[in-house]
């Protein structure tokens, strides 16, 4: 249970500062680095509890990895982040859109696609590494890792896809008018993808890393409840 | 004695950087970036000493936490914070205001409350896991966290509320004229909830971190003078 | 082979970065915080796997110091990262250079090679230090070291000469247009003797550093395959 | 000798990337950051060797503290930070300067007094924590905490004292232009009784941190030559 109430409270701020500062243009230019930075605070916050993931696409991806994380404790982490995604939205709708205007996003698809697949790649690479690696377990540079690689994404491909790599936050972006119905399927698609094509490679590549939840429940940090 | 020479010190140049960094403006739309590491700074250098409350709000959220302080200190604290605070606004109003005309900042009451509910209450919900979760104790990463938090918030909702988050900056923002005292109560009700909140649901869903001043001595850093 | 793996998706990302965030202008000024951001991150995912090396110059200093890497696998490396950067550089024009045009930067020689020299002599030496000295071995705080000199270095120099630092990104750059094919020596002749420089100074200075790939097995991280 | 090898290259590398990035203005507004980031990585490179204080009123502080370094070393090691910054100085402005002119900043005498000994002395007051505190001896945030001061101080006063806080910086600011020779006392009184004032109270707040050069040489990181 303080797992899913850790990933609704993570989830709710990672949208809720991404609607208010980078939708409602509240950081300007400033706004991967309001994401990054509020990134690495949850991860850092909440890590030991439920992983931080904050992200179905990353909760699939420690489903793929083998441990960590069973099926059905997977839908309950995305039905959570959903909902925390929902209720950010929603909040900072209601509070701080004031009289601006939201228009979707103008994207082209291929270059979109491209941009949510690497970097999603990259995000989930990276947290395949920092979070379940056994060379480096106990390390305390994870959250700098996750949340630095959401601000070089946002500077690279923010103008291009969003940036979204999370489709809790593609449903965020998609209620507050900055995709539309019509593109939602882009960051998910591409974020998806991504996530599985690195968790894949990462347990070909890494064949020492292997584990299950099955054989090996010590890998698993926190209890079930 | 050294953790109230360290809380005055702390909150001194906490309190210093945001007046001459962003009320007087000479770090412009790098404000945050001022405040946000001499956050991180000033956690690193007194952490070990008095935990780095630097805030009345935090301070609170300590005593209802059950451990690490207790009542008759939290006064103490937060009596040398407001001190240090208003120090720091006399000391940056004398010497480095020049002739700039301050006024207070325009707040709409709603949007302002919940974003400083909010984001202490993110901060509140960062110290608590990662200056007191057992799971990371002796954790390094608790500056970054801490002060990562207040960069986010303040590229957040520092146009909305000033992303005060803390009774004793606000003491020092009205001191300056950045709040009008018919203002001041917005933080203070927004910072001090959004703790309380915090703190209350930290304990509620991690009933193993329980602990108590009276009972478990040994979460206490630093013995009492 | 899970060593060129990683050197494969760590440069791969760096060089990426650098042509959509740099070349291709997405990240305007933003563009070296981007790209320090990416190789922290990227420095962090693969450091325990393959030193991390995502550069020629710094893989021919690895050799020179002593261990950590053979003549045979520091040309496997040096393959490797090539490829990476010039894969990266085919996808990133192919979907993301759009109708821009590129023009190669006005480069003046001798400030260029002194600006390279110095910040691959800067990058090396912070390398040799907090990835392979002794007194800090274990530490975790080589990521963030690495690529905070990054940023400075771009921020330096990047008018100047590119702040390339890297014969790799200097093929990538030189694909998408950046760099002519006159200027490419510029960068490598300046990040190899900056390399070669500061690997040199590091084990002259520190003889207790010393250490040989043929008696000391034990500065290996990861077996040869 | 490596002691002095490191306080020469660190040194070096602050001011050169102080006189090209924020002198020069190749930098621009984002000068704080390439300076912030470049003392992150050259305090993570040679913080194991010579404690990494490329600042004559930092040396002169751990002489006040009591261990650390004698006043022979003392001596000696302000001698090559001089050194460091005089020859950084003079490769920038060979190299880098261009046609550009350069004219000393415009000062007022109290405020920046005021600026240089307040952030020197926070300055001095985060390194005799990060780096000699024994409750977080061994802790690897210290390279963290004394950039993100400067990147602070530079933000909040840079505009009034140009954020000096270091009597070789400061000669360094002089033969560039930067500083008039009649502006030169001003960072110089103030970096070092801000370095005084912060040693004196840390040593006096906390004496069970006293220690001596004399009676604990187990607190010398590195033995004399």
């Amino acid at each position: 249970m303080q797992r899913l109430v850790n990933e609704f409270i993570g989830t709710f701020f990672l949208v809720f500062t991404i609607c208010v500062a980078a939708v409602y243009g509240k950081a300007g230019d400033y706004a991967p680095i309001a994401i990054g930075t509020v990134l690495v605070a949850v991860v850092y916050a909440g890590g030991h509890i439920s992983k931080a993931h904050y992200n179905p696409a990353v909760s699939l991806a420690f489903l793929i990895r083998g441990c960590y994380i069973s099926a059905k404790e997977m839908f309950s982490f995305m039905g959570v982040q959903f909902l925390g995604a929902v209720v950010a939205a929603l909040l900072a709708a209601s509070f701080f859109k004031g009289d601006m205007e939201v228009s979707a996003a103008e994207i082209s698809i291929a270059p979109a696609l491209v941009g949510e697949f690497l970097f999603t790649f990259l995000l989930v690479w990276v947290i395949m590494n920092v979070a379940t690696a056994k060379a480096i377990t106990g390390n305390q540079f994870y959250g700098i890792a996750i949340g630095f690689t959401v601000i070089a994404a946002i500077y690279s491909v923010g103008d291009i896809s969003l940036a979204v790599l999370n489709p809790a936050v593609a449903a965020a972006l998609t209620m507050v008018g900055k995709l539309s119905p019509g593109q939602i399927w882009i960051p998910i698609a591409g974020s998806i993808s991504g996530a599985v094509a690195a968790v894949v490679i990462f347990n070909t590549a890494h064949p020492s890393e292997e584990c299950s939840t099955s054989d090996d429940s010590t890998c698993r940090p926190i209890d079930e409840e």
